[in-house]
């Protein structure tokens, strides 16, 4: 099973995504800082795997903090809830699991500062099994949207190197569907800059022997054109209220090359994805990452050296070009104004 | 100026594009069979010097023809012209150039052989020229299309480096453009696999001091709906009756976002990309590649090793995608069954 994220001996492992597939290594995060760092320089990446790596540098920060004074032993952990949240602006799930570890900071008022501890690592533990949890069904409730013989595109990686578990979001209907008997092969988007497509997914699907094929992200339309994909299914970093989402660059186009070709386009996130306090996509803060990103790959210039770059990490896909949202609770089907109320309840 | 072939000493020198922007360096073709080697490894690219290369590989081959017999001499000169031929199948530039030079050999029958090489050389160096001068007036033309502070998109490289001259295809009517005093930026797509964008168009852009930023191709689409892309303009490798074109990997997609975004989309190249032969894009053959184009950036694996790949070099751009097609002749809109007619009769 791949494993991306553990707590162990009061340390972080985490899988370095970064190196993948060439090298598997993991590094070891001895404090809130490295959590930080490691989320910052995508050795963990997917919005649902961010939050885990924080909720469990929050945890690394609180056993490592020294004072013995709770007013200080507060400030402390809101200043490592701070420096968390500054390493990414778009993944909702990253500022979703620090509110529930300062909501569990919160609640115990009461309690020792070492029994506060204690509760923050198991919080951090809950939320990964209960991430887990949520990609199960997300798979359980999406795998009637595929068929036998299906041939399914999706870009980025959003499988369980998104996750801290075995499923993944978009990649979660796909395995439980196989699961169930059907044939499905995977398209997988190389998804440049960074190259989860080609470098994860593919290594995670060969990993679990799902058929998969890799495709430049400019192959995607022609091979539309020419009927080789049937459905197309993508993860999500933040989903504002009314289903617009905001996931890795290069998405929204693929979306809108499946509404030209009439391919069903499905997005699938846990909950914690879902932004309900937006109103609609234009609200979700894009990440504009360095530049080196673009002009180098594996630390080779593939550029002039001082070529200009420009880097988002994410684009917004209007609501409209969404065949339907999965989550835990279901499959949403436009219009989402109404099909996502009753989830907003249970976020 | 960038020099990407030169005719000199009964040798032709090829600026090895492979290795650009990080090193320039010229290879030197003594025989037909280096030149078909050098078209097929993309150490020249672009369908205009696709055409010029197998113009001066066939005179390269004819000079080096040991043979006083006349049957046996047109009999190697066939076998030269099928080598080249089966090099690349989509530029039409390639197989027309060809035909230029076995009606040189068809129209000198009363030539002795020695003749009949001189003339092939210089038919060469006049296709070459020849394109030169083509692609001078496609900037001609196609410069009133561009406004001051337009920001341009371009996908892969149609400028100089894809022809025998300072002008390119796409980039010609640009140049054309600045030299009126507009103020033109560039955004050139970096056109994964071969990364043409990155490494070629960014290069010469630099090298002739036109702004330009490099973005991935995941990109462009964003950026279209985000209001930062005036226009779009690229080059051909064919180019049907009907206006369809066949261009690089990636272009359909960005001429079905150009139309949903409502940004003029231009397709400029020289009479001889079009084949007049061909009723649609249909009938266009698209080349499939190796594998290792995808899973290997500069001989660094980026995929699995093992993992499988789709790797098809060429997309179609349907007609009713096209704003304009621009050649030496000037601007044709649409329709192109009506626009394109007068072409036919001179092409």
């Amino acid at each position: 099973m791949i494993e991306t994220i553990k707590w162990q001996d009061n340390k972080v492992y985490l899988l370095d995504q970064r190196i993948l597939p060439n090298k598997e290594e993991y590094i070891i995060c001895e404090s809130y800082h490295d959590a930080a760092e490691a989320i910052y320089n995508l050795t963990v990446r997917g919005a649902p795997l961010i939050g885990v790596t924080a909720a469990m540098g929050f945890a690394l920060g609180a056993i490592n903090i020294q004072t013995s004074d709770r007013a200080q032993f507060i400030a402390e952990l809101e200043k490592i809830e701070k420096v968390l949240a500054d390493t990414r602006p778009t993944a909702k799930n990253l500022f979703w699991a620090l509110q529930k570890m300062m909501s569990v900071v919160r609640n115990a008022e009461d309690q020792s500062l070492d029994t506060l501890k204690e509760l923050l690592v198991k919080e951090a533990q809950a939320i990964m099994d209960d991430d887990n949890e949520r990609n199960k069904k997300i798979g359980q409730w999406g795998a009637e949207l595929f068929d036998d013989g299906d041939r399914v595109l999706t870009h980025c990686n959003a499988g369980a190197l998104a996750t801290a578990g075995p499923f993944g979001t978009a990649l979660s209907p796909i395995r439980s569907a196989i699961g169930q008997g059907k044939k499905i092969s995977v398209l997988a988007d190389e998804t440049r800059p960074v190259l989860q497509g080609a470098r994860l997914t593919a290594w995670e699907l060969l990993h679990d022997d799902i058929p998969v094929t890799v495709i430049t992200d400019n192959s995607a339309g022609f091979l539309m054109a020419k009927g080789m994909i049937d459905k197309i299914i993508v993860g999500a970093d933040r989903i504002a209220a009314n289903g617009d989402v905001a996931n890795k660059i290069g998405t929204y186009t693929v979306a809108v090359m499946a509404k030209n070709h009439n391919i069903p386009f499905y997005v699938a996130a846990p909950l914690s994805t879902f932004d309900f306090a937006l109103k609609n996509g234009d609200q979700i803060p894009i990440e504009e990452r360095q530049g080196e990103e673009i002009r180098c790959i594996q630390d080779h210039y593939i550029t002039p050296k001082k070529v200009n770059v420009l880097n988002f990490a994410f684009d917004v896909t209007p609501a409209h070009y969404i065949s339907a949202l999965i989550s835990e609770k279901g499959i949403a089907r436009p219009p989402f104004e109404v099909s996502l109320a009753p989830w907003q309840t249970t976020a």
